[in-house]
């Protein structure tokens, strides 16, 4: 016998989580975002590195109640955020990197795909980057800002790995903008997703779509 | 400055983790599996909880380059397999989940839409199945071997989370079938995207197309 309700399987999880979580000090909002980063990877560790910029919550919510434009780096950041709740506060979220211009623009300027995707996106408002998988396109963010190229009101910031990740995260925390990332080289775009959906769960109140 | 080749990134990458892992009883092919997982989580714990049941790789690679069959259980990891890789190998993967017959099947049955994707894929011979994210799924797929429905070459299983992942692996490692899983609460969508794309590059002798 196994659970089979998706519902009661994950209210049983962030039950297990919030037991297993023991003494913290995140606030109630900033719970909903670490604990789904910890039940989407299954790694209290997630306990220790997230890190919100004061206000990226709540910005964060407040755009997407707005009904706001996101953009991810990776389809699998795409595949994972949830568009039935999310087109139900009337937000967007575009992925370009498989776009045939994105190849050639890459190809053209000798850089990653994620950052021509960056170039190609800020070609109208970004209101949510989220970056799962590319430190190049979170540099490049960063560099639009600084050009005023685009100016984001959130940045969902969680590259993975060992080559420029944990400072590309930390190039991105020095910026006056709120941001939730990571320290240190955990993270995807599985973890991106996980938080974009928090902040929709939370926008939804409790109107949650299934 | 900061590294923009992406292939360049990657090799830095695995040179790295090579470096970090430290000793080792893996064999060089197993080595490519459990390299790949941690790249893709940035988490180096990887390197104790990934099982490989005996002639897993070779059985997964033998069934690549034979062009075969690969179902997933999440759009998440059907997104992050290399599908221009698996295209040259003659391969087809699969992602039944969003489609308005398995809400319909799942609702019918009141089982998760994850399940009634799993008896929808297995209509036809399943090769591979990837399971990332639901330890329903990974259940499922037992059952169905159980009832000589489905025949696989090769079960890449690792669900994450608190309710029923590490049970559900478990429960495939029991089965006579090559498996890839992990022991515990970690894994998903991405590190099961991951463990293909091992076996697709390892399949693809060197030939990777980027």
């Amino acid at each position: 016998m196994y659970l089979k309700k998706p519902m009661e399987i994950e209210y049983k999880s962030m039950d297990i989580i919030e037991a297993e979580l023991g003494e913290h000090d995140f606030s109630p909002m900033e719970l909903k975002v670490v604990e789904r980063t910890i039940h989407t990877t299954g790694d209290f560790d997630y306990k220790n590195i997230v890190s919100i910029k004061s206000g990226a919550i709540e910005e964060g919510i407040k755009a997407i109640k707005g009904g706001c434009r996101i953009v991810t780096d990776t389809t699998m950041a795409f595949s994972g955020i949830n568009k039935r709740a999310l087109e139900k506060l009337n937000c967007t979220v575009e992925c370009f990197i498989g776009h045939e211009e994105i190849f050639k623009n890459a190809k053209l300027k000798g850089i990653t795909r994620s950052m021509a995707s960056m170039d190609y996106a800020a070609r109208s408002q970004v209101d949510i980057f989220v970056i799962g998988n590319a430190p190049t396109a979170l540099y490049r963010i960063g560099e639009l800002i600084n050009e005023n190229k685009v100016a984001p009101k959130l940045i969902i910031g969680v590259p993975v790995g060992f080559v420029g990740a944990a400072e590309s995260k930390e190039y991105i925390r020095g910026f006056d903008v709120p941001s939730i990332t990571t320290i240190g080289t955990k993270g995807g775009s599985n973890v991106a997703a996980s938080i974009v959906n928090a902040l929709i769960y939370m926008a939804s109140d409790g109107n949650r779509d299934e």
